[in-house]
């Protein structure tokens, strides 16, 4: 599963005898307007793509038919193995545009064939697991339930996008492979079929309460939802209230989620139900959850499909994966791509990335992209890329290094945390960010520099290409 | 792979001793403002899907891990197979809202079973060949290849989002697993980090060239496409012309395309390579494409990755499946599902699509949605279900129906065409639909109708369930 060019340039390292030379790729995604910060998901399904990284004889064979490569190199993908370092921020870690999620050093011809799969797989689940958290926070206390495998962009994205939905906080989904899988909690009860199976929606009702007795939430909107549905769940509720059993609550999945939950509420109040819940679903993301708590609609409980599982308003992160470092003749070399725009241009060399916390509130204050083996001063002085007179001193502060080596030589060195501590360390880092960082509309954007090594680096670097070599005077 | 609430409704059918009971589902999308017309695809995982559904042991051992089942429910999902029928609608034909794509008719707890991943893929699959198609249809003749598995929500994403492309007509995909798996065409040269691990452009040009002499197209945007890329490309080109060979040509992957286009056609033609093509990428959509024709761009090929493989603009289809009729005591009772808004209210009934066609032209004049068995009068008039003065009427007409079988009883009665066949069947369906109806911005609505039986059967029921059964008056 990787681009036609990956392996083309893969035989082309081959046939120049280069294809062993150590290079160093970063991970990372661009700014994005949707996304003022991320939760890194992922980790999990890239290593397992790594360690189980082989080609298959059939494959070697469709390659064979596509009349491109040499027989030698057939024969030196047959044993390909990833035998190099990665470097990676661990899933939950609060994550921002340009630092490296992951970071590879490897033979370059190894470097080269993990880049689709990698960006494929860690920008997808870092996207879902962002998503998930901007809807969390939305719902205040409220639990989110991820519902949304129907609607995603096939199995992977359900499944995968449901165990990223759980490390941004959902606290469970409708999907039971990734139960199964993940150890994901599962939720769900019935649907409008069910009631549509029955004569009447009380009989379904009623049916369905004499086999959940005790998990008895009611889908009411079939037909009708005031005049109906919930008066039939309640003389239902009343039934097994008689039984010694307490219901569940209601299901709203269409009309007016506001109005109808208030007239619900006080229905079910009414009726001595006030422990019931509210569930609502229906195309909600996080602004209209949020919009929802404005009008003081009455929902105890949000399940949220489409908008969640596919990251609707932002359906990409828009990873990249570059080169930033080679050995070239025995030396390390930095490299980098030059562009137009100051932003597209990345950063060279072996880098890593430190979280700055402000000593008194613990909270952070800043990350900064640096050189590996760089030291950071004391006190520290941060700096603007682009906007140099704009500083920031801090004459005391707390220093974390995000990313952890993942391989060494090709050899797992990580043990990874259950899903349920990567969801609760994301929560955990999420705390740590002040509240405008992370409010929906207009956010204050949280400061990230690169460091003084990495920015004399990057300018000598661009004045070395600026008259390329090969160019026009 | 299912929603949680399918399996308590298949245990609640089972306890209730009404899991065989027969159902008829159908599978459609709703109105959706970003597509005005569609093209089915998907089918063919659908049917792999429905070919291989099995609990396996460990499924079943999760299952009853949730106390949630009784032991003869589980007992019992060990041994479910798909026993119905599936009529679907071919992949490649132009389909519209509310139309059913799949509709399934089998004993309810099998059809329950098969909702959510029928959703899933079909649903996915029609996006993004949909997307396809648009994009197609701006590049003009120029072919366009997809380039998105990198961006794409997932491998599954990735790849059955490269076969529905290719439906939609792409002419070929990066994605090397969608050419080993579909036969689709693949297609890929190098990267910047091929050039950036050679100390000069120059250098990584020429080796690239030695290479693959036959099959040279450089990306000419590492460091200053005009000044640099070019440039070193047209330098490599007239060696490997000196050579007897012929170079393919260069890709632009940055910057403004309409401009370095323009300026690198005059540059290629004054060295003498009017042949070759200029390929251009960069997170292009149907929009920017339709805009870059009309700056008169010298664009010869498209590559087009992350807007199409996640049809960015509208990641979801919003696809139902929605139960249309079932066998209560022995006889057929159609069904719907009522709601405030009159387009979400569901056909009822076991039905098919028919497309009209008008006898002059050829050309598709509007699709009717009825009831099977029911007969088309002529001459035929058509009345828009919601606004009844609107009518048209057909003396003399075409007319095909669109879905086939696809299982009869359980048994696989379908022959799939290749994927260059539904390609084929794609292109050749869109061309009897007037271009009026497929333009970019503001397109003119094909009409979709139902039948006078069906419109006729769906007001009864309305009225039936106005004051449902349990309601209050």
């Amino acid at each position: 599963m990787t681009d036609l060019y990956q392996l083309t340039m893969m035989n082309g390292y081959f046939m120049s005898g280069t294809h062993e030379t150590e290079a160093v790729f970063d991970l990372f995604f661009r700014e994005n307007k949707s996304f003022n910060y991320c939760v890194a998901a992922g980790l999990l399904s890239a290593v397992d793509y790594i360690k189980n990284l082989r080609f298959t004889d059939s494959d070697i064979d469709y390659l064979k038919g596509l009349n491109i490569f040499g027989a030698d190199f057939l024969d030196y993908l047959k044993s390909i193995r990833f035998t190099g370092d990665l470097y990676a921020v661990e899933e939950g870690e609060i994550v921002f545009a340009s630092e490296p999620l992951l970071t590879v050093k490897a033979p370059v011809i190894e470097a080269q064939l993990l880049e689709t799969a990698l960006l494929n797989i860690v920008c997808h689940q870092t996207l879902i697991a962002t998503k998930a958290a901007r809807v969390v926070s939305a719902a205040g206390g409220a639990p989110v339930t991820e519902f949304g495998l129907r609607r995603a962009q096939g199995p992977d994205a359900g499944v995968y996008g449901a165990r990223a939905a759980i490390i941004g906080g959902c606290t469970g989904t409708s999907n039971v492979l990734a139960g199964k899988l993940f150890g994901a909690r599962v939720l769900g009860t019935h649907a409008h079929s069910w009631v549509m199976s029955f004569e009447s929606e009380l009989e379904a009702f009623e049916k369905f309460a004499e086999i959940y007795p005790d998990n008895c939430l009611l889908l009411v909107d079939t037909y009708d939802t005031l005049k109906s549905g919930v008066p039939n769940a309640i003389k239902v509720f009343n039934k097994l209230r008689e039984k010694g059993r307490k219901p569940v609550g209601i299901r709203l999945d269409s009309g007016d989620l506001a109005y109808l939950s208030k007239k619900a509420r006080i229905m079910l109040d009414e009726a001595g139900f006030n422990d019931a819940v509210i569930f609502a679903s229906n195309d909600l993301d996080e602004n209209l959850i949020a919009s929802l708590a404005l009008q003081g609609a009455k929902i105890d409980s949000y399940g949220v499909g489409t908008k969640l599982i596919t990251s609707f308003d932002c359906p990409s992160l828009g990873g990249v994966y570059k080169m930033s470092a080679i050995k070239r003749g025995g030396k390390w070399t930095p490299c980098l791509k030059l562009s137009d725009t100051a932003a597209k241009i990345t950063n060279p060399g072996f880098k890593t990335v430190h979280r700055v916390y402000a000593p008194d509130s613990g909270r952070a204050f800043a990350d900064l992209i640096a050189l590996r083996g760089e030291k950071l001063a004391r006190p520290l002085v941060l700096t603007h890329e682009f906007e140099r007179w704009k500083t920031a001193t801090l004459e005391r502060y707390d220093v974390r290094e995000l990313p952890v080596k993942i391989f060494a030589s090709g050899k797992s060195v990580y043990e990874f945390p259950s899903l349920a501590a990567s969801a609760a360390k994301a929560k955990a880092e999420s705390a740590k960010f002040w509240d405008e960082y992370k409010r929906l509309v207009n956010p204050h954007i949280y400061k990230v520099n690169i460091s003084d090594g990495l920015y004399a680096l990057k300018q000598e670097l661009i004045s070395s290409k600026k008259t390329p070599a090969g160019g026009r005077a």
